[in-house]
């Protein structure tokens, strides 16, 4: 079996990142790509019925996801958007019933964020429902990398976390306002799309980080600051874990992980007021570190949603 | 059951083409964006074990034949290759053998065109490996766009077709130049990637035009003159069939289908020599007529490899 992060190792080792002045390839949540001065903005991401949604998932509501899902990745670079290109690989024994639905929730969630579908290519499959959104934006200032925290960096989301299995996978609306704002001035150091939940992606922020600055970066995160989603709240009732262990570890909320340096300006007009506050703040050395509001310090694993390895 | 043609018109219908000078949406073999005065041409194909390969099939050809199905997409719009993303879903219970393998085919297709892989996306899936490439591209001339022939315009293809199947759909070179070669003069007046087989492609190229031109068009194709690859041949044996049928109607020969107007100054420096003899003419009137070397005409039903219906 092979999980997601050791195939993106894999694609990350193999393929040799653009060079070029602003140019970014394989490794952050998108490629960069510089053409007569303008920055273009490329992701691909799919989604798959049994991995990403269920046999009986409303087929509106999965357009709707794999757009966004790539909206969510523009956001984290500080792109607009502007185009999609859709990939349908249809079961082979599977009615055509549906698939206008999937197609107008695709084509509801482009047009709503101001995008268009540029184009598409189908064909048939023997396993299960594959559709896969190329979208392409442009930077308006810089990209957003994931890869610029500094030890004494505050660290910051940009929406409550947790409990998006209740629905919020469905639903959540990609930041790309708020991605853009971040680009605009020198103070965001790094971000990124918070797919694998908190954990994971803040590890991943860190190691990327960490390996360009050629330093050890860990973190502390100020467990009363992390700001719970009230699904969060309601799937801890079921599942007897506490809301914080849900916003640390549950995938798929598709807010923005993003890192402030402490001494630089920041104009936070226009941010909601769960992005201005910091739940935390990046040292030197590894791992992360919660501390409770007692004080009580807790090594925290790198938890979180991997595709492949089930929830 | 839903065929490949009836996802395409579905989305035909559903997403208005993108307006501008010189813009192209779904319909033709790939997106062209206008950007600063920078043509953009953007496609997006995936490949899907069962469907596009066997269990069998050497996984550095997958990847081969994956990235240059998108590159004859990018020949038949005129454009030229520059980027390409990747995305890869792996069966769930596959080992990780044979990834690497994949990855390099696909490096090596990529860079031996001279492009550059710049993102990609892995996941993982229940059902069979799925490799959807995003192939990005500009133009140096115009767009070869499949709805511009007209009654009178000489038939031509690049390559000899046919028997695809024995091995030419994983390792047929993607004609690049030849394409951008055809969009430099105004001669040649449509174009498209055969795909699907010479009489189906034919007939979506002409169904095209007709709409584009409000007039019905049908075409009259000289038996002798279609080439004949050296594998339709070595088939036919096998088949019992003629190898004229596997040039007409076998998919995946992705040569380049074109009509030129028969007064306008063409250029055919460069081009091999089969693709300057004309094979037939776009005809008024509808349907696909086959005229033998002794003069015999026979209808000929608009035959073809579709995805989904089998081979």
């Amino acid at each position: 079996m092979v999980g997601e992060r050791a195939l993106t190792r894999s694609l990350t080792a193999l393929f040799a990142p653009p060079t070029g002045a602003g140019a970014l390839g394989i490794g952050d949540d998108g490629a960069v790509l510089v053409n007569r001065g303008r920055h273009t903005v490329a992701v691909c991401d799919p989604v798959v019925e049994g991995v990403h949604f269920t046999a009986t998932t409303p087929l509106a509501l999965v357009g709707r996801k794999v757009v966004n899902r790539n909206l969510a990745d523009l956001a984290a670079m500080g792109a607009t958007f502007d185009y999609a290109l859709v990939s349908i690989l249809w079961p082979r024994a599977r009615a055509a019933r549906g698939l206008r639905a999937l197609l107008r929730g695709i084509r509801d969630a482009v047009e709503s964020r101001g995008g268009r579908v540029v184009g598409g290519d189908t064909g048939s499959t023997s396993g299960p429902l594959t559709v896969t959104v190329t979208a392409l934006g442009h930077l308006r200032h810089r990209a957003l990398r994931r890869d610029g925290a500094r030890a004494g960096d505050a660290i910051h989301v940009s929406a409550p976390l947790g409990g998006s299995i209740l629905g919020g996978h469905l639903r959540f609306a990609p930041p790309l306002k708020l991605g853009q704002r971040l680009a605009a001035g020198r103070a965001v150091s790094a971000a990124m799309d918070i797919s694998d939940g908190l954990a994971l992606d803040l590890a991943t922020l860190l190691e990327a980080s960490a390996t360009r600055a050629g330093v050890a970066l860990g973190a502390e995160l100020e467990a009363a600051a992390i700001p719970l989603a009230t699904a969060a709240r309601r799937l801890a009732v079921r599942t007897g874990r506490s809301p914080l262990q849900h916003a640390l570890g549950d995938g798929e909320d598709h807010a923005l992980l993003f890192t402030v340096r402490p001494k630089v300006a920041w104009s936070t007009r226009g941010l909601p007021a769960v992005a201005r506050a910091p739940i935390g703040r990046v040292v030197r050395g590894t791992g992360l570190t919660l501390v409770g509001a007692d004080g009580v310090r807790a090594r925290l694993p790198a938890i979180g949603f991997q595709h492949g390895l089930g929830r």
